[in-house]
């Protein structure tokens, strides 16, 4: 058996650290040896620090729970430590931005979470069934900044993952699209834990997300965008309105999309054609059998009242996106319901399977 | 005091039916002195036969308490027991349909909260602040029918009542909507007792409510219409493509809804015009103050997090519509949020609304 | 009509300091004139501070809504504003006892909901159903504290306001209660807000309550207790063991109950004896008829399913104990389930009713 | 590799039906190869006759989607088919009793989830860690009722799985258990489906379940009792007292238990005493290790906030109980909170583990 690359989790005692020092639990190629938080976490076991806020059914996973948690600020201790680290920091956007940029320029990649370099041009922002491609870019991340083996490669907002993948698939397959409204139905742990007061979510829903639909409506644009010389050209469409609200689910967030296809009428596709571009699509991630890559990616349901969150979001261990509810749009084309899982496919197994892809393409080699 | 007109409630037992008896309480205009049901109920008093599924947490008001229920289908029941009646029939659409129009041929008015005869050419569906004027088909009715004090009023869904009265709003001021996107968020107590089983309601949402996007998509059509001869004739638009959920809220609907402007651009209204316009709107119900009408009935919310059902459903009364995160659409021209009280308002409230404006215009006069 | 009299409100941003402002407008006697809250709000209106944490659907006060803000450390500022304060401070319990201390110190009596004084031993706890004549021991208060006018009362914690007034009702009766086994079923703005988060209470109750399980057993001995000379003496029972459980309600705490009695088997009340007892249990609130005050008490209900908090905890006011359930215990005597509201009855409200019992009582003349 | 035992599942279209099937997808001893249900489901494949309502996540076990259902009054189709079955009926209760003896009559053992055999008197109440010397009693049984390879063995109520364990454990160990009080938070999943309407379990719980505290009270004096002869004879205790709530969580019933022991004040357990009891406590099923028992039955949370049902409730496949929150009771000796999921151990799981107990213990031999 190969030796597997260790890896340190930054913000490891927050909801969505907690879920990567959960869900790499056995993985076949990383192993957790670092955990790095706020200062007052540090100097304690990793079970000492996260204590009643384990926030996961199952127990802390044994080779985590004696660690040491170290202070994030302090990146020389992380030095020798790990190979590369996970990023679920929670500060203030500028910290992260600066903070990532040291542990690359220590020598240590660093696969994110955060929103902090989502904009960054030479920082690909990876969905690895869409864009694997933007790895490209990472070379000449290393020069812009003098660095040697470090890097930084980000994830996307878990708003958007439900129905870009779907997207994609149409456009790869000669069906451009040109418009979208998109209403979200989204989960209370994609604001993280305490996150959102019960009291806002008993009997209720909230019709506001602080900066959600800003990243709803962007991000999609650099994702399937083109490497372009020294950084990532966005994509000049779909324009997107979003709509996006809180509600009383757990996991899972939920997109009701309007799409409206850049094509002469008659060179629209139609329902059973798409419906057949995104039952067939595969992408690398599957091709090369990335450990946490969904086997089928886009999952179609044909019961009238699906998706639906508690029902659909652990499909293929939570990495599927999950479709149903296709039909014709009286005002754009197509209508649909798209459902993913925020906290997995959303945040960190998304992360865990970018890490995947990172190393399959050997950008891990090295270290 | 002048003496009060009598009232029936067809499916007194049901959800809605417990509404009408509850908000009729202390009316000033209208006195609760028969209730209707299903055979099975027929016989008992009012009390023994909803028993512990009175779903309201007040008491049953002290006048219907010990009424007899009757069997609905009984029309010749009614005959003398009340003057007109209220219909919250729970059965299959052609019945109702069928006995909705038995007690109009026995001279027994009917103000129905119940679709059956929505799309009833001669018969109008009322939102009293915005198609008043359709009472004039009811002479029309009338002779269609050989009635001679009878007649049919409908309202329409509960799913349209949070943005069809901003709508019209809209275009009265001068500015036709041409298409809509709207997607709501819909109380459970739209689907009545037991309705909306709890384990779907519980960490979960249903992306799916049967007949509701249909309701939704066309109803706004009729009631934007004119009486035009024998016929209310639909209006051309606004043109509605409907995502309906059900999510775990007790009262109140939510939409939210991106809209564009049947004008050429340099004629579209600001934001801050749209404002002014919702803030200024009365209608006939505000002018000739009705008993149940808000008096006024679009309250904007500045807040950004607003309007949500549990802070703002009851608003006055819980008729009004309370509109908040008004904004520009970067797909059509403007997005905002909107919510009405679907058992208030979108129900028993509206209903009773609809029959003090019926009441109000004379159409009750000599039965 | 007669001059209100004037309050100030401490902690008038959180929530139990909303529900006071929003509570009090309109009381025939008491008046706000006054807000003070942390340093941080002070200097700003009351509408600028509070901004989007308005927690309740109706709108601030118009009266309330422009004051200005002061730092509740800043006892002086409060002098010639407001004749008593209702506090509802949330700060470290020292801070309170202390801060609450030298209002009374500068003539200012302290009506408070905060748990800091509660085993102050001349410090009345008042359920005014129970314990009124426990104002006695104010003229002790103020003579070992060498205060003027100023004084301090307090109301017990919200988990027992549920059962303490029919245990009280009973022992009034002749029945003393040896022991009671309690498990309570807390809604979650009994944590204030954000208080519980949304995470903790989707699909899921919490079975601890930081606290609450020590004031439930033990703050009916005081309230039971008698004024014997400089202080309130305990009384020597009942026994209590609670269970205090956090569930996903808004408002309303549940108390589900089995209790013995002090009395040799044949002396033993039957369970119509105590549902008569019950029934017509009125106390000094009743008799004269203080604003607050709930018409009936304690109020039964024989549906097999009841009292439940959505539709039982707004009975008169909030302010009245709803009983159901009542039925014999195979272990001790009787169960029962009994609720009451929360944040009115609990805290707010319940404030309010002891302000008017001291007023009532001329506590507040000479101010 | 064995043959596999063939298996059939009589109300197999039911929510606990549909958890069998889903549950024994891939059983290591049980293959599903019959589906029975009611006349209107009779002649349909398995996926038709569920369609939108299958209920869990995951598809339908292939084996089992293309099965054509059967009417399960009709014992005779069964013959052959299955070798033994499952019985998760819901009818009325004499009627699954007829049909259940039926069943047996026809050599077809029967392993029940339904109430209605629970009191026959020669038919085990089985919880196999506790009792699984009472199938001693089938051969009486069968003797009785003149069956030849037939018989019945039921399991206990959902809301009792949760403590009974711990209170055998006790016993077990020398500490017999005087008395309980019992008070259980129950899942809405136990009313199977529909079930409580979300109307009651939004902002709300319900503070009684029909039938539930009988259940509660009465059945573990079977199951902790003794083959006496021709029947099994009850325990003479522990007595109890239980309320029974239903609240707004989907799967896992929770407990909150004050307990009394039966022995001299200086003879009562210390708490680190019974927690090593519980700690320790292994039993047959472990013993023999039957495939879906737990590895340990009785999983003890220190955390002060705990067990939850949503992060609890799959410890070990389901089928462990977990506790916490031992404590000191004032008015017993001991409290604690216990929860088990009430559609894993507490029904499909749970007869499942029945079935294999029944299988190792070679009574379904020469089927």
């Amino acid at each position: 058996m190969e030796k597997k690359i260790t890896v340190g989790v930054l913000g490891a005692t927050g909801m969505v650290g907690q879920r990567y020092i959960y869900l790499l639990k056995n993985h076949p190629w990383f192993e957790v040896t670092y955990v790095a938080a706020s200062p007052r976490s540090a100097g304690k076991t990793y079970e000492q620090a996260v204590e009643s806020r384990w926030l996961i059914g199952s127990d802390i996973p044994e080779g985590v729970k004696d660690l040491i948690v170290q202070d994030a600020n302090d990146v020389s201790a992380a030095k020798g430590k790990c190979q590369f680290v996970f990023s679920a920091l929670e500060m203030e956007k500028d910290a992260i931005k600066s903070l990532e940029a040291s542990y690359a320029a220590a020598d240590i990649p660093v696969v994110s979470n955060a929103s902090a370099h989502r904009w960054t041009d030479d920082v690909p922002m990876l969905i690895p069934e869409i864009n694997a491609e933007h790895l490209d870019i990472i070379a000449k991340q290393k020069e812009h900044n003098g660095w040697n083996k470090g890097f930084i490669a980000v994830k996307p907002n878990c708003s958007i993952q439900s129905y870009m993948t779907p997207v994609f698939a149409l456009q790869q397959a000669g069906y451009p699209v040109k418009r979208m409204i998109v209403t979200t139905l989204q989960a209370t742990s994609g604001a993280g834990y305490p996150g959102v007061p019960s009291f806002d979510m008993i009997d209720n829903i909230v019709p506001y997300i602080g900066g959600e639909e800003e990243k709803t409506e962007k991000e999609g644009l650099k994702i399937l965008g083109k490497v372009n010389g020294d950084k990532i050209e966005n994509a000049s469409g779909p324009l997107v309105s979003a709509h996006c609200n809180r509600v009383p689910v757990v996991d899972g967030h939920t997109a009701c999309v309007s799409l409206e296809f850049d094509l002469p009428k008659e060179k629209k596709p139609s329902l059973e054609k798409i419906e057949e571009i995104w039952q067939n699509f595969k992408a690398l991630p599957q091709k090369i059998s990335l450990p946490s890559a969904p086997v089928q990616p886009i999952i179609i349901r044909h019961e009238i009242n699906r998706p639906q969150p508690r029902r659909d979001r652990e499909n293929d261990k939570g990495m599927a996106v999950t479709i149903g509810r296709l039909r014709e749009c009286h005002v754009f084309d197509i209508r649909f319901v798209a459902l993913s899982h925020n906290t997995k496919r959303g945040a960190a197994l998304g992360g865990i399977l970018n890490a995947e892809l990172i190393k399959a393409q050997g950008f891990f080699d090295n270290l």
